[in-house]
């Protein structure tokens, strides 16, 4: 809290900065646009009892034998060897995911959740699931970490994005006291009319539309298409 | 070098991720706007024989005293205990720094300029030697990083600022495969009607304007007032 007895909002560009942030007084949203995030809500939006996030190829392939898990997770845009399914929204449908449990292995969202494992609550959130991040923020009154999970440590502009969207929504209700929230609110704003347009700039976009994946682009920088919050507890992210 | 054979453009945003980048093979432009790079160029424009910038006040005392230099430097805004002068720019009009050494301890910038030292050429950047540093940077033709010395590690604003206004002058001769570049630019773009109007948004702002060192921002945003071009060598700052 600051003197305006306004919580705090602030951005935190990169895992490789977050030793500067008050993790353990701050409620931290876990931001990794393309796609781990835009996958999680859809998944639970879709009515996956849970997803859990792990680091590893090797602890998602023994997590989901022991629990009977659909294992997910890629390797330079291929499904990764012992896996089943990929990183794209459109696996998981609501026929396929309903009531099952998806374990997600991705390397910089996972990272970073599990570098801000002391925050008072950890979210995960993208545009996808925007409206029900804004709103949780607002309704908690506490400080908010926006955490962009970045690319191998790299400051990317879809997490960027994304991070300036939600300062855009909510920053009436915090104390900005942050130049990385202008910096991604500013970019934001220059995107925003044609957001799809202005990611073309992006490393990610040229990597993943290697692989044809723009549909996937697309779906993760709409709002609402899965609006659901995914609470962390114990290990999982289930649909709060 | 890149497939398009123009060289690259980077933009580091902190010192923090500084090791996620290829300085070896790059010229490396330090940039701290308030004040340290700003006042580096006003010196040398002055005609300053060279500034040397040290990390502490300690060597800062005892270099100044070997070679009979100017010993400058602030403390939370204030002249440190031991030194002369302080980190204004107006405190070095040329009939007092012409033909001297000044011995400059800074925080942030020092540290990132000692971080960079393999690079294959370090310079010094800010908005009153703006275009002597676009001249430098095309004619090179080599990787440039745009270094912010940030503050504390944390990403703040004017450097981002002065990074986004070299990539926005220089890009078109470059292979601009850099995420933070285009954050920057688009951030520089948004505030460039009115620079110090949109500083005013910035953490070091606040902390300045308590100084009551308004003029100085003012000075430190304005493009071309001092606009020679700082080279680092053995330790040293010449102008180019």
């Amino acid at each position: 809290m600051t003197a305006t007895n306004k919580p705090g909002l602030e951005v935190c560009l990169s895992p490789a900065l977050l030793h500067l942030f008050d993790v353990k007084n701050s409620i931290v949203v876990i931001i990794d646009v393309l796609r781990a995030t835009s996958t999680i809500c859809t998944a639970l939006y879709n009515g996956a009892s849970r997803v859990i996030p792990v680091s590893s190829v090797e602890e998602c392939v023994h997590i989901g034998r022991a629990i009977d898990g659909i294992t997910a997770g890629e390797r330079d845009g291929k499904v990764a060897e012992g896996l089943v399914h990929g990183n794209s929204p459109f696996e998981y449908p609501r026929d396929f995911i309903e009531n099952k449990t998806l374990v997600l292995t991705t390397t910089n969202g996972t990272k970073l959740l599990h570098m801000a494992k002391d925050a008072i609550q950890i979210i995960t959130g993208s545009f996808p699931n925007i409206s029900a991040v804004c709103d949780y923020l607002i309704a908690q009154n506490k400080n908010v970490i926006l955490g962009c999970a970045a690319w191998k440590d790299r400051v990317n502009m879809e997490d960027t994005l994304f991070a300036g969207a939600v300062v855009n929504r909510i920053k009436a209700h915090f104390e900005v006291n942050c130049d990385s929230a202008v910096l991604a609110e500013s970019m934001y704003q220059a995107a925003q009319p044609d957001l799809i347009g202005f990611m073309k700039q992006a490393s990610h976009y040229r990597r993943l539309a290697n692989y044809g994946l723009e549909k996937d682009i697309a779906y993760c920088l709409t709002p609402d298409g899965a609006n659901v919050l995914p609470l962390f507890k114990d290990g999982e992210l289930i649909a709060g």
